[in-house]
């Protein structure tokens, strides 16, 4: 939690950090300005001391929604910088973010770096700023080990009731796409038909849920699953557009909408196989949800995530399919690891992969996916059932959003002529 | 130009160039893989050379739309290199970065590090990889001077076509718009009210603004700009949400949607007063138009931007309003510069301001936006008219998308009494 942020950094000998960027997109800015419209931002903080945020004076109603102290970047005589500078625009930045620190009583020690930011920039900037203040050492830290990474891994109640919300959100739209998809009048080579009697398309089907997402003031990233057939067998592939929506084919669903501006996030899956399902796919399901409800009722507190992937991949080994655990990178079977952490983040820690360390756990507060899956592109199939849980103070883990688990969705206008 | 990179490159003597980061939100990743889902990827190019993409296995067929040559993360062995590092994850990234860095035949010379990315994890592991490959040394550039802004500065017709589909969208978004608030009932306080009858907030606009812009398939960044009275005042100030709807006060519209997943944007502003509007805005609301107007009939080939920035504060300060021709960030009057460029950054070369360089011209293949502006939040009020231009192969300026200018919108069921 961000109350930690102080000890994190002392375990760490960090004496000061500073996060560049956005507000919006950028996690550790998000975490510690609340979000609001603020571009091009500087937040710095030194252990034990309150943050400041410095801001472009156009912003300053945005910025002044974080409750930070606030410093206007035009305290900084920029055009004079520039000047002295000779026109050298890295030059002039590390000027100015060497006042800018001063300012803030940074002047040695070790300073993290942090944001999601023009990678170019920035480290130009740095490398003229440690040449001004050699008394500083800029640290940078591994993605899933930083000490925002670290104090994100709990959530409070207030960030949980709005990882909640987005589960609301998710729920109501994927209940809407599995009533618009079984109203669907069908052809007789099973291809679902749009109302204007046009065939029903994996594009036609994105198109309604990047809107009902919106309905709900909610973000969308892009990268969301809704892919039939071959296209589900793969875990990461967001699905053809100009696939048809046919019956009988195994359907994966994976959305994972997100306040808008880059805030809490939510993930979810669930696979579904409209009017029929083969043999075939039915018994690969049963699989899947016999792990999903099996992992369920295993959870318990302060277990090593990375305890449930193994399970995970001896059941799925047992049941004859390749896994990580004896194949490297397989491209059939279970090819990913189990869960992960969710927050501002739409992967975060713990992460369960079987190389991760055993602090990765099922800690109290933690909120993780479980998402079990199995993929056969060539067969044209793949699947995958997705919650996101909360580890409760109480050490209960509760789904954050209820939804039913049917695979196969019974048509409302269609019987089997079989 | 992309046919512009490599010279780029020699000018500035970069031997190799490495961009960080997924295709999405990520100008110069999605420049060159042209957008696909694609997380975490490396992009590595030799000076001359073709580039390849490094991705995660899950992800190759996003990969492979890229059409660029592509290299699997799983051809090197993680697990062997994070227990080779004991367990330190940036060295292991490290270590990782250098044999594909070798594969692509980069071991000396000057290397320029691009893309929006995880400051801490990059900067942590080039720390460690500076040391692993003393030949190479890594080069950050300043954000509105690297070579990705210098090559992106001008467009193909197909950017331009892609630019001018998104003029499109938001046209037809600000028709909607427009004609959805000139279609409410109004109060006897001249507020405007829903269907419902419950009074129209500025939150029920942005909400139907979010749902207009998704139905075309497109992404509005969260900080669009739809604000009335006071808020209008403040250039950067999305609106307050609890705002009621009035009429006779200035609303300023600013939409800037782009391709979904972080594509090319366009950019836009209306300024409208529903009803009426009192004299002093009609008074204001005539000096920008015939400023907007004066410059549109001036714009000519290759002449720098900034010419028209020293214009636009010529005229305002010719009216008696502040500029930054003669103020220091004023925060009345005409508060900013008049323009940017326009591409897969909302803010990109060429720049209008006036510490801006000669080269920041309107050459042939810019697209640029025109926005002047004036403030006065105390009084209450503020006003921009902005569109997007494209100088085109011929010399002739084209605005991308034409929208009508008018200030006051008539009410269609409203009659003043006065």
């Amino acid at each position: 939690m961000k109350s930690e942020l102080d000890a994190l950094m002392q375990a760490r000998n960090l004496d000061a950090f500073i996060v560049f960027g956005n507000a919006e997109h950028n996690p550790p800015m998000t975490y510690l300005t609340g979000g609001g419209h603020v571009s091009h931002a500087t937040l710095i903080k030194k252990r034990g001391e309150e943050a400041a945020l410095f801001f472009g004076d156009m912003e300053r109603d945005e910025a002044a929604k974080s409750g930070l102290k606030l410093i206007p970047y035009s305290k900084y005589d920029m055009n004079a910088l520039i000047k002295k500078s000779k026109g050298n625009g890295l030059l002039a930045a590390a000027m100015r973010c060497q006042l800018m620190l001063e300012d803030m009583g940074v002047t040695s020690g070790r300073v993290g770096v942090y944001g999601t930011y023009d990678l170019s920039a920035i480290f130009g900037m740095l490398s003229r700023l440690k040449k001004l203040m050699p008394a500083l050492k800029f640290v940078g830290e591994a993605r899933e080990d930083s000490i925002f990474m670290r104090a994100m891994e709990t959530k409070d109640e207030a960030e949980v009731a709005r990882i909640r919300r987005m589960g609301k959100v998710t729920t109501d739209v994927v209940g809407k796409v599995a009533d618009f998809l079984t109203s669907c009048d069908v052809r007789d080579d099973e291809v679902l038909l749009n109302v204007d009697s046009s065939a029903l398309t994996v594009g036609d089907v994105h198109s309604k849920i990047r809107l009902w997402v919106a309905e709900h003031g909610a973000e969308l990233p892009s990268g969301f699953i809704f892919s039939i057939g071959r296209d589900a067998g793969v875990p990461h592939s967001v699905g053809n557009l100009t696939d048809l929506m046919k019956l009988g084919q195994t359907i994966v669903f994976d959305i994972y909408p997100a306040e808008a501006g880059g805030g809490y996030y939510y993930d979810f899956t669930r696979t579904w196989s409209l009017g029929y399902a083969t043999p075939e796919a039915q018994a690969l399901f049963d699989q899947v949800k016999e792990l999903y409800d099996h992992l369920n009722d295993n959870f318990d507190l302060n277990v090593p995530f990375k305890h449930y992937q193994q399970m995970a991949c001896e059941y799925f080994e047992g049941k004859g399919h390749q896994t990580p655990l004896h194949t490297n990178a397989p491209v059939e079977g279970y090819v990913h690891s189990l869960g992960h952490g969710v927050g501002l983040n739409i992967h975060e820690r713990p992460f369960s992969g079987l190389m991760n360390g055993d602090d990765q756990r099922l800690a109290p507060g933690v909120v993780v996916t479980s998402e079990p899956g199995l993929y056969y592109p060539e067969k044209g199939m793949g699947f995958r059932i997705e919650d996101t849980l909360w580890v409760r103070p109480d050490g209960r883990m509760e789904i954050l959003a209820e939804y039913p688990y049917d695979f196969v969705l019974p048509m409302k206008k269609w019987v089997s002529k079989k």
